[in-house]
Order: structure tokens, then C-alpha cells, then sequence
């Protein structure tokens, strides 16, 4: 992943396996989310407070490409940044790497949109400025 | 199972296995859930409905014993009742069955309260009257 | 969905469910696994089987479009079809519709390729022509 | 827990909640699982090695009560001890708690057996007699 990007570690859960013997492809989704949640926290934007301040930001669309299997116990790493924020839309990429290794095993993406309690978009930037700065921030 | 009973029939996922090529342990909780809202379904109470009432019936306590394992593409009964009714607190029984097997693969039980949105308890029979004749009918 | 495809059909469970009151996002995936081993099935190839032959067959790829959110006791159907087979790669297609409704909730493709048990892949068409002929009707 | 325990500590997901707000009750079961491999992973036993050795560990019993309910973001220490082994069976207990509260969330055990490849018992102290002697090192 070129430009800049965090970092979010995690060794493979047993639970995560199927009978194929590697872990389920359903639960890198989960993957994603755990980085996308962890690269916001890092940002000082914490999702249990935007939740708490009535916003969602529900997942419109994922993509990915499984390259190498994962298997139980394997210590691997996420990197991950966002591609795309204008106040409306938001998309992120990841890669996850194990850990010691440069070769992806998974490539992925996820876009999202943000919504109040009513399920209806609303103008972030003119509502809640401090938010949009930093999510913009965040943006590569 | 002895006494009266309901049976909610359904086949085993491939995303339920782990490497060990049976159903995953955590997923026959998950299948008690699946009967207990079955069984109260099929009893005239929709559990979306009670939500939508502002009560919920969280689990309080669990167990499961596992005595012959599942497999992906197993179809199961799970025959369930419930065993304790008091306005108060709720208990149910489950087993499950490989379909045409008189021998149960697994037996757990599942206690719980009921709790109205502040999370307290309040007094149903006074308050929901017609949801405890129903609840109480469904009792062995 | 234009052309030939198989409906597949169930009721969104309540552990399905993430705390913005919707079916979490990765679940989807799961059902998608669930309506493409039910095509396989009722075109006489059960997935068991396969594997018992010593193949397996990977998701190499993943996307879906979240268009309308689904609930707990949600009825819904899956439609898919096979949109692509060699021989060495398959694909497919889905969409999921609320029961009664001809507006698709979700669309999504997977992408798979065929491997024996040393993942490597193999000449099906030589191999397993009865498979591979299967395979072959099932495509749209 | 009084006596020797291991400590394992980790997030709560988003993904691992419920349309209640909490955590789902099913996933503490596999928090259980977690917190027994990470035992056994701190005692000088690698599951995935174990399982290599043609040797698996299914859960034969699981029961959990739930004292306070978990939230999205919690961090959590899982207290855990190994309460029985005779080279037949074992028996684990577990505690869960918020990190810096005393008061504990969930309490659980887990019971389980040895078997080999064939899904048969053997003697352990016999066969495997280093396994055997960490495996006994863990135990209370």
C-alpha cells in the first residue's frame, strides 16, 4: 500500500476457521471492520461516540480478493487508509499482510455513506465541523 | 424430550464448521436462539413485536452439553419447550436431533429475565396481561 | 436477475443482527455461501460430496452492494445464478429480495476456482467430466 | 477467581454485538476459546502443534452466566484457569471482566475430552508423556 496508512495487528481466532481448514473468507469482512474502526480511534474519532452523537456510517459496498489463505494463528497485519472523503461519501482500501511477510494475502475495499438517526444523510461540514476535519484529515 | 414440545427443522451451514470438520460449539447457541424464537413465533408472540413493545428478554445463563457432533449439511430438529414461566424470569429446554436419529446429538437449556428499555424489570402480568396468558400457555 | 436462476429462501435470524438495529454487513457474504451451495445441490452436485472427492472450491473473490438494509424476521429470497464456468473458474451472481418484493435489496458476485486436496488446481473436463458437465448445465 | 489464573485481554468488535445494543451472548463462548488456546499458548502448548500431532481437544460442555452485559469497544481481561486434568478429561473456568472493574461480567466453564485423529481416546500419559506433564503443570 503506497502513501500513508495504519497498522492494525491480530492473530487468527480457531472460531474464525471452516472445514477447508483456513479462515472463512465471510470473516475478513470483520477484518476490515476491526481496521476500519481502529484506524478511526487512532484519528481521535471514536465510532461508540459518533454512534452517541446520533450519526451511522453503515457500509454501501465491499470488494476483495482473497490471494493467499489465511489460516488459524497466523499473527497478521492490516493496513488500511481512506481513499476518498468529501463530507457525503467515504471509501477505504486494506491489504492484510502476515506478519513478517511483503506479499498480500487479501485486498480489499469498503464505501460507506453517513446517516442520522433518521437514516437520512445530513451536511456534515456545516453541522458537525470538528468531525468533518478530522475524517478529512484522515484521507490520503 | 418428554412432555409437550415444538420442533424447528433447518439444515447446517458450511460456514458453521471449523477445521475440525464439525459445526463450530459457539453455533448450537446460536441454534437454541433460532428454536426459542421459533417456538414463541409459532405460539402467537413475534419477539420484533415484543421489541417494538420496549421489552427485551435478554439470556441470563446458558449451557450446552455436546454428545454426538454435527456436520455441514446435517439436517437437524431441535425439539424445545419451556420449562419454567413466572412473569419474572423464563427457562427452556432444548434437544437436538439429526433428522430420523431418536438419539439427541446435543441438550442445553437457556434462562432469562424479561426487562423493559431502562433495562429494569417490571411487573408483566399487571402491565402486559395478554403477553403472559401467552407466555404462560406456552409453559409445560 | 434477467435469464434462468434458483430462488433460495429464508428468515433473517436475530444474532445476525448488529447494534444499528440491522443484519451486520458480513453476514450477507454467509448468505451468499448458503444460496450457492443450495444452486449446487438442486443441480445434483452436492458440495459434501465434492469435498469427499478430494476438491475443493475457494471464493477467489467477493463484492456486494448494500442497497436496502435488512432486519431480524426478515423474509428473504436469494436468486443466483452460475454466470460463468471453464472448467478452472466459476463465478457467480446474486441478489436478494424482501419476500414479496421485486426491488433487490443486495447484489453481489463471487469468484472461485477448483483445487484438489494439495490446492492445486486441476483438468476437470478430463478428470471429473461428469462433474465438469454438471457444472457446465448449471451456467447460464 | 481465587488461586493461579491467566489473564487475557482484548476489544469487544462492533460486528460482535446485537440489535439489544450488546454483545451477542453466543460470542462469549468464543471468547472462552480465546482465553483456553492463550492459556494453553502461555504453558509451552500450540494448539495448531497439537492438532498437527493428529491430537484434538473438542468441547464436550459449556455453561455461562451473563451478570452484566458487554458493550461494543469494552476492554476486557478474560481470567482463566485450568481446573481439572487426569489426561483424560479437562475442565476450564472463566471470568470475565471490564478492565479495572473487580466485579465480574460473565462466569463460564468449559468441559473437554483428547481424542485422536479417529475421533477415539487414548492414553495420553503413555503416549504423548510431554504433553502430558505441561498439560498437568497447568492444571489448579
Amino acid at each position: 500500500m503506497e502513501g500513508k496508512y495504519t497498522i492494525y495487528k491480530r492473530k487468527m481466532n480457531y472460531y474464525e476457521t471452516d472445514q477447508m481448514g483456513i479462515i472463512h473468507h465471510s470473516n475478513y469482512i470483520r477484518l476490515f471492520e476491526e481496521a476500519r474502526l481502529d484506524i478511526m480511534d487512532k484519528s481521535g474519532i471514536n465510532y461508540a461516540d459518533i454512534e452517541e452523537m446520533g450519526i451511522i456510517i453503515p457500509v454501501m459496498s465491499v470488494d476483495c480478493k482473497y490471494l493467499i489463505p489465511l489460516y488459524y494463528n497466523d499473527n497478521i497485519e492490516i493496513h488500511s487508509c481512506v481513499t476518498k472523503f468529501d463530507g457525503i461519501k467515504m471509501e477505504l482500501s486494506y491489504e492484510i499482510y502476515k506478519e513478517g511477510s511483503k506479499e498480500a494475502c487479501t485486498k480489499g475495499h469498503t464505501g460507506h455513506c453517513f446517516l442520522n438517526k433518521d437514516m437520512k444523510p445530513f451536511r456534515m461540514k456545516k453541522l458537525y465541523p470538528g468531525l468533518y476535519s478530522k475524517l478529512k484529515e484522515m484521507a490520503v
